[in-house]
């Protein structure tokens, strides 16, 4: 347990409304853009792309709601960067007309979107796959999990990071504030905290874990109204180490 | 005269459209978020803080359309990244409710905007000010330049660069295919290119002039459709220098 600040879920829910508020005024396509964009950096970081490794794929695991979103986004600055990304992605959102235009994105950048029905498991041998992408659920997740991500988080944490698993912001099957509870839940190499880390990150194990933060979008004094201060991130990262 | 490859302003206007159509399906904000933000990362790289200019300001002119808008979002990198930005916009976009978004969300970073009436001369002092970004007008300008604008670009024109100025896609007052043919004109000491070079881009003066390619954010496939090849960025680099 270390000293980090966190924000527990409730606040979190409340940071994001706000940004999305007729105040603030972003957008979530804006936000999702610099989300999916920090954490494809944060993988290069990483897992850099190299001759033994090039022609390996990155399985990018998207879940139905905004944590799959930023997953999408992921996908594609991925593979601007020269890596191969698959996206498995079972439970399309239907929210907004956006989440289509993601997948659109994604078949314009010729990246395979695999069905729920498809055959993903073929992609977690570690001679295929240089990492896995958990995009599956983020801080508005509550227990228990949906069917068929029960199945897909069980079938992930069976690997037991022989391939390094990358989580976007919760890792899924962990509840936000209070760690990994349930039964089934993934155990990340790399964390990619979003805005701030939130209570769940306290969990991980420091030495087996690395821990980003990433999300590069709200002034200081957005921050001290919740409790912390900005990250200094260096130059024009849009990731930090922590 | 250089042997780059240039995208003509009508190929331009056609490529900007299949980007967001149907097809392809990105939408506006996300394409002018990564747009500014590779403006924002150019300027760092070129014009970095330091000890002596970190108290200076940017000046941001941006114009009443979309490169206006690539304007108003790099300002608001450039204020994450240590800068301080002020906003000169003189004449407001009500094309979409977007760009009423973006100006709130400067007005949330802090960040001063001036208004048609207000004393943006004050800026054009090299003690005060460290760049100007000329967000003025990009590949869809056509001459004659409507005022305020004609009498901006005279100002601008008129300091000789002894305040660095950095041009998005297209110095303000050139023709986007034909270069400086007007009376009066923009001559940048950095021009960033948004996507592919334009070829008003061949009437740089090299020795003079740095000149970056930004946006990234289509795949080969599509920028051989239009006879080029991507740019090779380097590692998560949202510019390229040519």
């Amino acid at each position: 347990m270390s000293n980090l600040f966190t924000l527990s879920s409730k606040l979190a829910a409340q940071l994001d409304q706000e940004l999305m508020g007729p105040k603030v005024g972003f957008t979530l396509q804006q936000l999702m853009e610099l989300a999916g964009f920090s954490v494809a950096q944060a993988v290069q970081k990483e897992y850099a792309i190299d001759d033994l490794n090039k022609n390996k794929k990155v399985l990018v695991i998207a879940g139905p709601g905004n944590n799959g979103g930023d997953g999408l986004v992921c996908a594609r600055h991925l593979k601007l960067f020269g890596y191969n990304p698959v996206v498995y992605y079972p439970k399309r959102s239907s929210r907004t007309e956006f989440y289509g235009q993601l997948v659109k994105q994604l078949d314009f950048f010729n990246i395979p979107i695999l069905e729920e029905s498809d055959d993903w498991l073929q992609y977690l041998k570690p001679e295929q796959t240089i990492c896995i992408i958990d995009a599956i659920f983020g801080f508005s997740f509550k227990s228990p999990m949906r069917e068929p991500f029960g199945k897909i988080v069980d079938e992930v944490s069976k690997i037991d990071n022989t391939i390094p698993v990358v989580a976007v912001d919760v890792p899924s099957g962990w509840d936000v504030d209070e760690g990994p509870t349930s039964e089934t839940y993934i155990t990340p190499s790399l964390l990619v905290s979003l805005t701030v880390p939130k209570p769940c990150s306290k969990h991980i194990d420091t030495a087996k874990t690395s821990h980003y933060v990433g999300g590069r979008f709200i002034p200081n004094h957005f921050a001290e109204k919740y409790g912390f201060k900005t990250f200094k991130y260096q130059s024009t990262e849009q990731v930090m180490k922590l």
